[in-house]
């Protein structure tokens, strides 16, 4: 009776994932971590790029008086104007000469910038819409300020549908969430699907008392196949918001460092939104991103670890899957697979895998269900090994054969 | 419109902190910095430890895969065994051989730990006591969880009231919040008071269909003058969580490492408890506490900041007040002095003060008036220097000189 009744409910739902990630060592534990193909957690593996220690080690040498201290609670000046001159230079085409220093608030990770920037927006009651399949954190953080999450469909290829996103529309929507390179999916929204969602949102503005936000998840904006870029979100909609972080792009997602920036294009009262979302980030509990980190990730913001790696082993694994029969919608970014499983129950499914030691996540899990999602954070020769085993597995559950 | 309404007040009265704090910039360069008397923001000066920076570039060396990939949300497991064997050693008497690890989860400051354990207890409408004079981002926090700030006053020292405390419990009563060594007045609770504090909260409980949690705010735990310790706060109570962070030990507020410790005498759901906070960690968006710092502190747990330079200051000033008259509770710890003003007005001291070129903040921030509160994150000299203005402040605002 300590824990509240609310947290009670979150905890018992989290138990499932522990009890998931404790069979996985135990499995390892058993069989050897070679033999057991997890499959299931997006922990980066890449190492970061050798800048970042050099850098660090830069960092720390300086060691100015107060360099560890308090600082204002968006972040280092000289941080955020660094971080400004990138994002401008990134979106040349959206915002011109605009400088954006003021725009852009640093976070503990794209986490707590998700949060931070909810807490600014929400008032009790008010809906989230997210676009299905995603990842359920959002429910977490939408339920921590008081709102409420809207499941918007995708269609069976996982791209918006703006039919779908128009008819969930109420007085009530306050927001909506894109993560573009998507997680599970591995879909990224072209310039068009992107300006549909747009103009969704700005044609219920106009019967709504205030703008629906459009907050973009981004941290895999750079992990994009073919040569091709993600588009910005900014060239979309007045009202939108870039969260993104460094965990992928110099692969630290232990050291929680993230940005939000706010459009400089949004109407009137972008300052006061830029203010509310810095309070935020004070309120609840962050009060800045980490000072060192901050500093380090100033000077490499054009560096990343080689992301490269993410493209192979996606095309590796989705080919090989497509061979064998499975429908796989390709992914064009992050390092996620979402294939269809062979038979109706994702969580049957899930068990013909492990019974060939392939640790995969229930579509389920991110509102889909009849799908399966694969993270591929481990090396080439590991996900070869495991081509047999998604093989075999495929056949077992096609064959019915039974589960023990 | 694109805040939310409860965002906007927030902002709103955040923006006059935002006022003094610009009107102290305007000072300093009008005036220079060396002649303005800047005690009104607590961020500790001391410079760290030399084996600080140290410790960080062998961190930095050791570079092994994944050293700065996501893990547990509770913390690197080696570096919780670390704090749980010093958490140990500290509160030998408390808890014998009981080993801790399973009750520290490592935070993102104590501001984040306290959101965290918050998140964990509270359910809508619950009431959070907090002893006034008090910290006032606590309303913040307890709001963030839908939860009610419920002032009791300590006596005119600034002691606990025990009785005060009695008469505020009712069915809603979740949490109460202590701050000792306390922020604003420097009051070090000893074990007698943290007793009856203790013995209220255990006899409240029998009417109550939860146990109230007794919340330990302690960043200033180490800074306890005249060579006292600050008691252990498991000895007065079982329902007990310490929240304290590394901000003033070893003067990096500015990295946000803080840990929650449950005491392990709490009955029965600990376990869920210590789960609860450990999922509050990561979806209030921090995921875990940044993991450079975590495994460098982890090596420096026993090292702190010279603290002592705080005693000294705080001596230097109280004493000088005293004899210039001014009403003060010596304070027993931290590095902040909380006088009485000379006249009823707070903010019109304050602004007697300004004129002095001295920067304070009115005791109404904290919910006391007639107060102001000094910070002393400034060094003998430049405390020295301000001596005279602080009697000319007293005389000028006895004689009522015109305010201008």
């Amino acid at each position: 009776m300590l824990v509240s009744e609310k947290m009670r409910d979150a905890v018992n739902k989290g138990s499932l994932i522990r009890a998931m990630f404790e069979d996985g060592i135990k499995l390892k534990n058993q069989y050897g971590a070679d033999n057991v193909f997890d499959f299931s957690l997006g922990n980066p593996d890449l190492s970061p790029p050798t800048e970042f220690a050099e850098t660090l080690s830069e960092v720390i040498k300086e060691n100015k008086p107060g360099v560890h201290g308090y600082m204002p609670n968006a972040g280092l000046e000289e941080v955020r104007k660094a971080f400004a001159d990138y994002v401008t230079e990134q979106n040349k085409e959206e915002f011109g000469e605009t400088f954006v220093a003021d725009n852009v608030v640093l976070t503990v990770g794209a986490a707590g910038g998700i949060n931070c920037v909810l807490k600014a927006v929400l008032d009790p009651g008010d809906e989230v819409m997210v676009l299905a399949p995603y990842f359920v954190e959002y429910g977490f953080y939408a339920d921590n300020h008081a709102g409420v999450i809207v499941q918007v469909e995708t269609d069976r290829k996982f791209r918006p549908d703006p039919e779908a996103l128009a008819k969930s529309i109420t007085p009530k929507t306050r927001a909506l969430i894109v993560n573009t390179p998507n997680n599970p999916t591995g879909a990224v929204y072209d310039a068009g699907e992107l300006k549909a969602i747009g103009d969704v949102l700005t044609l219920a503005n106009q019967k709504l008392k205030r703008p629906i936000v459009l907050i973009a998840d981004e941290p895999y904006k750079k992990i994009v196949f073919d040569g091709k870029k993600a588009p910005s979100i900014f060239a979309s909609y007045p009202y939108s918001i870039s969260v993104t972080s460094f965990s992928k792009d110099l692969s630290i997602p232990g050291e929680r460092l993230g940005y939000v920036t706010i459009s400089p294009k949004t109407d009137g009262d972008a300052e006061e939104l830029f203010l509310a979302v810095t309070l935020a980030n004070r309120i609840l509990g962050s009060v800045n991103a980490p000072a060192l980190v901050q500093r380090t990730a100033a000077r490499l913001l054009r560096k990343n670890a080689d992301l490269s790696v993410y493209e192979k082993r996606s095309k590796l694994l989705s080919e090989a899957l497509a061979d064998m029969g499975y429908d796989l919608t390709p992914p064009e970014g992050t390092f996620y697979l979402f294939p269809k499983c062979p038979i109706e129950s994702d969580s049957d499914f899930t068990v013909y895998l492990r019974q060939e030691l392939i640790l995969a996540v229930p579509g389920t899990g991110f509102k889909r269900s009849g799908h399966f999602r694969l993270s591929l954070c481990a090396d080439e020769e590991h996900i070869r090994k495991s081509l047999n085993r998604f093989k075999v597995a495929r056949e077992n559950a096609m064959n019915k054969k039974p589960l023990f």
